[in-house]
């Protein structure tokens, strides 16, 4: 596991295939990450087709990482399965509800994790797509997902041809609590977010931008508030049709 | 890697503490988990006071790992930390709705599973209580989660002190899906589900339960709609209190 403290996230691949018991034996054995009451309440859409990768790039704002990876994988909360097993034995299912919802997405995405750590472990570079909350109805339709799933998460991956930069992370002690949660004074935010506020590269986004500091870089460029609750309206409106809410 | 292909959830642990210094160097190094823009939008509740245990063990049920593991931990959702920051440098932080709160619990779950792996990488024991999300005002109010923070999952860790047996899993092919999603046949479903509904544990538990199937057993008795709706009703209203909806 000390390759972990190494992992960074990989953009860009080699125009190498991945097999296809490669990918299933990573997927299996990353079924063994703990799941709700044993259920496993998520399913992966596999997508290697040039056709549907072309298809999924502008619904993840064109990043090139879709295109470019072998592989790229949705990965979908899921109570449909087990509701359709219920219905099957003519038992109650009833799964159709948020709570049902956060607990397909929590199994879904511990899953994910697992994955990629199993996948990283064996040479592969993986990227995750936060981009599959900002316009879920356009994946639900294109990847035909129906009532009771909800895709969460897109990885690609893919055999690395890149070696970035480690990113920086904040000091542990910035988000570990003692027995209760203790809020932040401005001068622990100051020293929590010095070294982050530091960096060369952020200083540049900060000009480039032309804002007044890094903070506002985040707020007025990157999440603004206008995206973020236009988005979160989406987000909830597909949560509805997708039998959740 | 392989390790992780024998995990079980351990329940039960021994009378030995975990040295801080070994924690927050799990916590350290699982940060390098992918995070959305490299926000990190998590925190970590640790409780190890006899005290806090006992607060928490009815908000988990009774579920005896809470007051049997050395340490709990409670990971939550955080926005309040990088609000607070973009508010000290004058920008207009727009991180109070849905969206907002499932990239910070995406975060949060991404970082709980690297921490689970790590943690068992070194020999300890960890089990996942779902039940976090079940009354999560009551464990908002006894850690002091403030505004824009949410707890999503709690971790118990330890020494341990039984060796269960390994569940069993789904068949991988039940929830993979080749470019589109397939739904599921009657026929596929009595595949999927053969192993688990022959389990002779899972019999008694039909059996015991006075039901026709196993089905019946998850929804009559584990994880009922009754309890999913009034539960679902809980967790929205306490998001509407932590400011995300």
């Amino acid at each position: 596991m000390e390759a972990f403290s190494n992992r960074r996230t990989i953009r860009k691949y080699k125009q190498e295939d991945i097999p296809a018991e490669k990918l299933e034996s990573l997927f299996f054995r990353a079924s063994r990450a703990a799941t709700m009451g044993n259920m496993q309440l998520y399913s992966v859409v596999v997508t290697r087709s040039e056709e549907k990768k072309e298809a999924l790039s502008p619904l993840h704002f064109g990043q090139p990482m879709v295109k470019g990876a072998p592989v790229v994988l949705t990965f979908c909360a899921d109570f449909n399965r087990f509701t359709k097993w219920c219905d099957l034995r003519h038992a109650d299912a009833g799964y159709d509800n948020f709570l049902s919802f956060v607990n397909a997405a929590s199994d879904t995405l511990l899953y994910v994790q697992a994955f990629c750590t199993l996948a990283e472990a064996e040479g592969y570079g993986t990227c995750y797509l936060g981009t599959t909350l900002y316009n879920p109805q356009g994946i639900i339709d294109l990847l035909k997902l129906p009532k009771l799933t909800f895709p969460i998460a897109t990885i690609t991956v893919g055999v690395p041809d890149e070696q970035p930069e480690q990113p920086d992370r904040l000091p542990h002690l910035a988000y570990i609590h003692d027995e209760t949660y203790h809020d932040y004074t401005p001068n622990q935010l100051d020293i929590i977010y010095y070294v982050k506020e530091q960096l060369e590269e952020n200083k540049k986004y900060v000009e480039i931008n032309k804002k007044e500091n890094l903070a506002q870089v985040f707020t007025d460029c990157r999440y603004t508030r206008k995206d973020n609750e236009a988005m979160s309206a989406g987000l909830l409106q597909a949560l509805k049709c997708q039998g959740f809410l």
